[in-house]
């Protein structure tokens, strides 16, 4: 990578050894005589710190390098680049200030850290000079931050579209493809290892915030923390989604959905399931895979797509941070990461959508036009209507033309307070 | 970027003022303070060379930029970084090899130029200290080569998997969606202005070889140019296999593929239409739009998604990389092109892929079998026979397991030959 350099040897020291830290150290050793050979740089594994040094480790990794001592790691004399893979915010957050502050680059996995105190780390690391690189923070194994960073600097980013949760993407496959409900979703995704036995960050949203999070900074330059980004999980779908879904011809995907507005810069930021056209690029986007979709002003829409989880797609994400960070390191230079102040949050009330909204009500003569009339009143365009009754009761499922929240919540609000509505299911955007 | 660095300037001289150039010069204009804003680099364009500096040019550059004379740009002292838009091989590697030479990073669009002589441009760039960028010479505005050489660097890459000519991918969604025919998908595509009046080299697949070539090298770190590629176009395709392959669940691609087999790093490389299947994320891209999809032993299988043609989306991507050579050369450094030594081929009869094949056949007792018996006695297995006749004459379509392409050349030689064969038609590949 640098020109007519002999052979430089890079000290990586590495914080938690889990089941992404171990796969990352099996990598850099399988792939350490690829890496060189390309670069000229031999990255080599100097310490590992984890809680307890006396565990069995993989055999790989020879029993000396491990240390019970994290700061022996990040003070190191020996150590010249440090990996972050403890998870967590506090400890780890100190842990990379101290590393940075020691002038060392280090590279973390930490969605959660970053997302919460990234634009604090980023000055960190700008003090220091040296440069603090978070691939696998965002989209694991997906290569778009560094793309973001780089490739597109010079790009104006309109918006940022993700599926960036890949349990709830699995869970949403399986929903639309085998009709499953959403426990044996849920449990199929536990029994194929796509979910933790606590998976509620998953289906919650939160996971996939923090990572709107990190993508709409590094998108807009400007600083949005995970608590920016409102949310909505998957949990309360049912099947009559899925199946009224398909037959207005649309997928539900959980959408991670950040745009950037022309007046002054303001920002939404949302996590929601969404109904997506069967001919979106998105909605090919099936089982734990993740994607990223960007719009932009000259090169128009981008899409990004691999996996977003997993140890060894981690690892590779983490690798090649480390073999950036290390030919940046022996250059004597680094990246400033161009996030600039916070950004200004324009609220979820006033974020405009299209919503497909579902009704149960009496069968009753003038109910379809009491229920149109509370939409009309709220200045929500329908655009579709369908309904399906028998006897006493009706479903009715409206499509409408976007309108801002407010004025749909306000609908909403008003339609379940009709004595003829019996009830209003779960309200989905239509992604546009 | 680099940090705590002062405005510093940047004097770029543009090469050619044709659709992109213009495009290009306008965006730079368009996008100046808001790269300098994140970048501390100001972009400045002063020089432009055209054939003919008195034709009337776009009003935002002015007139004083153009000069007649291309190595007045490409050897001025005032001129940092030079930008080739004029095409063609001949000049163009001159005044490219000129302008490295004279210590100037150079960032150009031009795939045929990289194709045939990337690996003498690359030891020139690298012989000067200076970048040679050509990400629009590729997919235009998707980032697949920046990720390549960076992100990627550490990967194993074993195969790449393009859609990579937008008019061919047009022509072939209007077949697949409307049902029409090669000339009137041709028409259609001239008329949007997909396709030029000359679409020889869309449709015959040169132009994808091009790309492949550049990817495949990036990919492999093996020089792979253009004359490496075997390729078929899909000049022949009709109506009959887009409503066999769509019976079958696959869609038609052009496919660029190149893989690395892992016996001494042989490499394939051939650009040829396929039958897909419909749930591959490749047969979600539609009309004009392109994508690369990469196998990679770590990181999976990931995929680069948008326009792969067009003055704005190509002067996208030549944008970001001018703002990337500006910054290496402010830095005094570059990134060399790790691409070694020439690719060691394997020869396309010894690929091994799966295939369709279509055959008319005189409907008469034990023609299935005499056909049959063809493949079998070339070591070419069937996995699927469906057979469609009326009276005296029948259609029997042939899906294939894998087998090398000298086995099925033999056998389609021997088919062609029996006297109750009437026809083979056009033979495609099935992309597993």
């Amino acid at each position: 990578m640098t020109a007519g350099t002999a052979t430089a040897r890079i000290r990586v020291g590495l914080l938690g050894c889990g089941t992404v830290g171990a796969d990352f150290a099996r990598l850099l050793v399988d792939r350490r005589a690829a890496v060189e050979d390309v670069t000229g740089i031999s990255l080599e594994l100097v310490r590992i710190a984890v809680r307890d040094p006396r565990k069995p480790r993989p055999e790989a990794l020879d029993a000396e390098l491990f240390t019970g001592d994290a700061y022996d790691v990040v003070k190191a004399d020996d150590v010249d680049l440090v990996v972050e893979l403890i998870g967590g915010t506090s400890a780890a957050g100190e842990l990379v200030t101290t590393a940075l502050e020691a002038g060392k680059p280090v590279v973390t996995a930490n969605k959660e850290l970053i997302a919460k105190a990234g634009p604090d780390l980023f000055a960190a690391a700008d003090r220091a000079g040296v440069d603090l690189f978070f691939e696998a923070a965002a989209v694991a194994a997906v290569p778009i931050l560094r793309p973001l960073r780089e490739s597109l600097l010079a790009e104006d980013v309109t918006r940022v579209v993700g599926i960036v949760n890949g349990t709830s993407n699995f869970m949403l496959t399986r929903m639309t493809a085998d009709g499953l409900g959403f426990d044996e979703a849920l449990a199929k995704a536990q029994e194929l290892g796509y979910a933790e036995p606590d998976a509620s960050a998953d289906v919650d949203g939160a996971d996939a915030a923090s990572k709107l999070a990190i993508l709409a900074s590094l998108a807009f330059n400007r600083a949005v923390v995970a608590d920016d980004v409102g949310r909505e999980g998957i949990v309360g779908l049912d099947r009559e989604d899925f199946e009224l879904a398909a037959r207005f011809g649309y997928d539900i995907k959980l959408l991670a959905v950040a745009e950037r507005f022309p007046d002054g810069h303001a920002i939404g930021a949302q996590v929601f399931p969404a109904l997506i056209g069967r001919d979106h690029p998105l909605a090919s986007v099936r089982d734990s895979f993740n994607a990223v979709f960007l719009t932009t002003s000259a090169a128009g829409e981008l899409m990004f797509y691999g996996h977003g989880a997993g140890p060894r797609p981690s690892a590779s994400a983490i690798l090649g941070d480390v073999t950036g960070a290390a030919d940046q390191l022996l250059r004597g230079t680094h990246r400033r990461i161009p996030v600039g102040s916070p950004a200004r949050l324009r609220p979820a009330r006033d974020l405009v959508h299209s919503y497909y909204v579902r009704a149960d009500v009496e069968e009753a003569p003038g109910v379809l036009s009491e229920v149109t009339g509370v939409f009309a009143r709220h200045g929500v365009s329908i655009r579709t209507v369908d309904q399906d009754g028998s006897e006493s009761r009706a479903r009715i499922v409206f499509l409408t033309f976007p309108a801002p929240e407010h004025a749909l919540d306000d609908a909403l609000e008003e339609l379940r307070g009709l004595s003829r509505v019996r009830g209003v299911g779960r309200v989905l955007r239509i992604h546009k």
